[in-house]
């Protein structure tokens, strides 16, 4: 079945899903899920709309050029998704496997809704694993010394790979500002999380100490404010006193990387809307 | 503020969310929140849809009898629930108080979209309970060796009580075949799930004897066919090989409660429409 | 079935588990459920054993003082409880009724391996409620222009209930250091829990506008830093972007009467030994 | 550290962990942790003892003899494991990749407590995986037509690889009871599970059908009743309505190759003892 996905974001206004669902309608298109919010805080209202392309009488280009004015009498943020053009996935990570190795599986057991065209990484650890799948491997080393060179040719290599979205898999560098700017609300992370949140080095050992029982992940897009950005999903494990700081550490890394694919494959099916520093997610 | 909810439930066809949204715009309504969902098994079309009515330029009347119009037209289900109108809740219990006493709290706490009209029971011992609460307490017995009666007078009770939904919160008896097709969609229903199921009496026996590692709870729509009708919500606990049977029980009321009262207020914000033996539940 | 348990904690040393346990045999004692654990950090050794005492040889009387020789010996921290000796709970709360009509309904239904003896409160609106329940209501107010005074006749009104467990329920006020310290290791906290954590006002608002995807509660034991006392039990629950930071509250405030009566239960039966800042709960 | 785990099950009696640790102290063995539980209902008794090596003041084969002493009084099964002797696990798969690559990437990772030591499938597809991590495959063909040929050649390769556990990764065929027998406890099996149970073909189409808020996942050990035999971890995930037949498949199996994962992590740290039909897990 061919499929676009329209999402809009914009204020709210009267007659909104009127007009775009009478807009898809004169072109034949069918809707076949919708989610409509409206945000009553920020007053700003939220759709995500599939719709069945084979019956649309128009081309992509005029439905595209014509919506662009309803758009802008209605001050939307919008993309237009053909769920056909599957996205272009690039993985970053550094040296630890798990999030990686379980991206590739997913990849190779078709379960991912786009193609993984590359792993990036500024080690050479992780090429043999990528080169089983059949996914090309390029290390961009990251010299302690010498940062700001690292990064650019980092920089470089991930606009060269071009990429629709970047899951940093475990990757441990900065991401540069002008590379979050370039591909805001496409560059996916994940990271650890805590009940209560321990800022700083070894969060495990104090994970430990504290004596907590749940170890979490948070999946959420990159801004310049280094995990920070908005969250797309997160999830929990139960852990005990039994568990040492290196079984937590076990123990996180497995639900980092459930938490990891499940936000990406939101992503991947143009789920997620972002509204100031937080995500409207219609799953 | 107040808030129109139209459920809407019709074969698949072209311009579905066209018409209805322009039959909303044009009487001056706001969507606040909508979900449409294409069965593509069934090719049926689901939709929920809050409209803020204080700009709304008609009267509910004639807004139902117009909307009737287009429904005929698409040979709809629809329902328009006015969600100032809150719905009239019946529990009806047996001996056991978890359940009933937790919506109480809830209703006490205002936690319900919805009034607690009464708690009708075929024992005695919830009244004290109901008392504190002030809910209207009746009591109507289930004599085994003249059930029929019984049964008879209980549903006469219920009818009196005018309910817009009936919460079996463990109640223990057997509901006759006119009362669901009277309140077929309205009576909700808690049972224990395990994982394997256990068929016949005394499951929790049967699950720590088998050692099951988790205990659950299903929250469904009552129909004929005894704890099969549509399920709305479900939920699991774990336990342990130190849990014994009677452990496994407490820790399953536990499940039964929270399921129960999420269950319900899915139904109490018009979320759930049925399709078949399942439910869309736009949560 | 008449059960003994036996908490220990102490420096680790050879011989341990064979000294206690040589001596509970020799006294005809019979072992149901043991849990040992070594704190490798600290080493640190932890114990409990479940004895049946219906074979026991000797009085409790002449079993404590025996065993306050090897306890002596090892540097042992230990308690010994009769389980018979049902503990005696204390709930304290405000005006929030969520977590104290839970914990008065498990009660009722007995569920708790504890005797509710009171409820205490600063506002008298619970007192209905503990009243239907049979429980003792008392009313301390806590004057914000004299709170030294309040927390004092609080004090006072705790130590006359004679508790061997305090419950905060939701209880809105500071406990005093004095009560702290009275009390160590018998005061048991809930509160609300979130990924990242917020701290400061309107926690809720703020997980609300950051976009959260789980809300949890923590239950630990008070001391005197401020909800930084040993974890007990941690649960969550999943929320979206359609749920309002009032939304969020109902959620947590079911997560938060879970998790308050699951770590209660584990106090009640003696599962929870304290080790620095964290706990050890033998589940 | 060097440890060995002592695993014993026997009816229950006065004075066994008095015996045991005796005979522990006396050898100068320090114990680490220890987990006792009297199952009231089988009156078995079950100790699971951590005992730390360094100290041992004699050989582990006079340990071992020394210890059947007691064991043949007090009618024990049990097992002494060094825990420096790493179990050798063989994976069986068929051409489903997501547990076998999980396992991999988790032995890869040094996650597991054992040696994978092989992958043996009835299909070629897995080779490559296997060889990437450098794990030796076997390809035994079972023949549709000749079963029994195809049954026995795989058990022989069963045999040549002389595992200590075998993990049926999704492996779609009949172990057969000569199997079952020869590792009686030390096959571990993962399969599907739901809320009710749907018995047959095709159970994710009928779970959609039927509109299932949870799939969930059994992990067990292989008995000669397929799929009945003693539960060692159940998991479960959350779906609704939007999901496909096809996509709670694929959420199904995320939570299969975690509790795989969980299950075979239990039984390598030798956690997992059998009575009946159902296990004791001491985690």
């Amino acid at each position: 079945m061919s499929i676009f996905r329209l999402l809009v974001s914009c204020p709210d206004a009267h007659g909104l899903v009127a007009k775009v669902s009478q807009f898809i309608f004169e072109r034949s298109g069918n809707i076949k899920e919708a989610h409509h919010h409206l945000d009553d805080e920020n007053k700003r209202f939220f759709m995500r709309i599939e719709i069945e392309t084979s019956t649309l009488s128009c081309s992509t280009q005029s439905f595209q050029s014509d919506f662009s004015i309803i758009a802008n009498q209605y001050n939307m943020i919008w993309q237009l998704h053909d769920a056909a053009l599957r996205k272009r996935i690039l993985i970053m990570g550094s040296n630890s496997s798990h999030c990686v190795a379980d991206l590739l599986n997913r990849h190779h057991e078709n379960e991912l809704e786009g193609e993984v065209i590359g792993v990036l990484s500024n080690h050479q650890k992780l090429a043999k694993l990528a080169s089983w799948y059949d996914v090309p491997f390029q290390q961009v080393a990251i010299d302690a010394n010498n940062k700001r060179a690292g990064l650019s040719d980092m920089t470089q290599a991930v606009i060269d790979f071009a990429p629709d979205v970047i899951v940093l898999a475990r990757y441990m560098q900065i991401i540069p500002p002008d590379l979050c700017e370039k591909f805001a609300g496409k560059i996916i992370n994940i990271h650890h999380s805590f009940l209560p949140s321990f800022v700083g080095a070894n969060p495990y050992a104090r994970a430990a100490e504290r004596g907590v029982k749940l170890i979490g992940a948070t999946c959420h897009y990159v801004t310049e404010n280094l995990d920070e950005g908005p969250i797309i999903e997160q999830d929990v494990v139960r852990v005990n006193h039994a568990n040492s700081a290196q079984d937590m550490k076990k123990m996180g890394q497995d639900v980092e990387k459930i938490t990891l694919a499940k936000g990406l494959q939101y992503h991947l099916e143009d789920r997620v809307l972002i509204c100031n520093n937080k995500t409207v997610v219609f799953a």
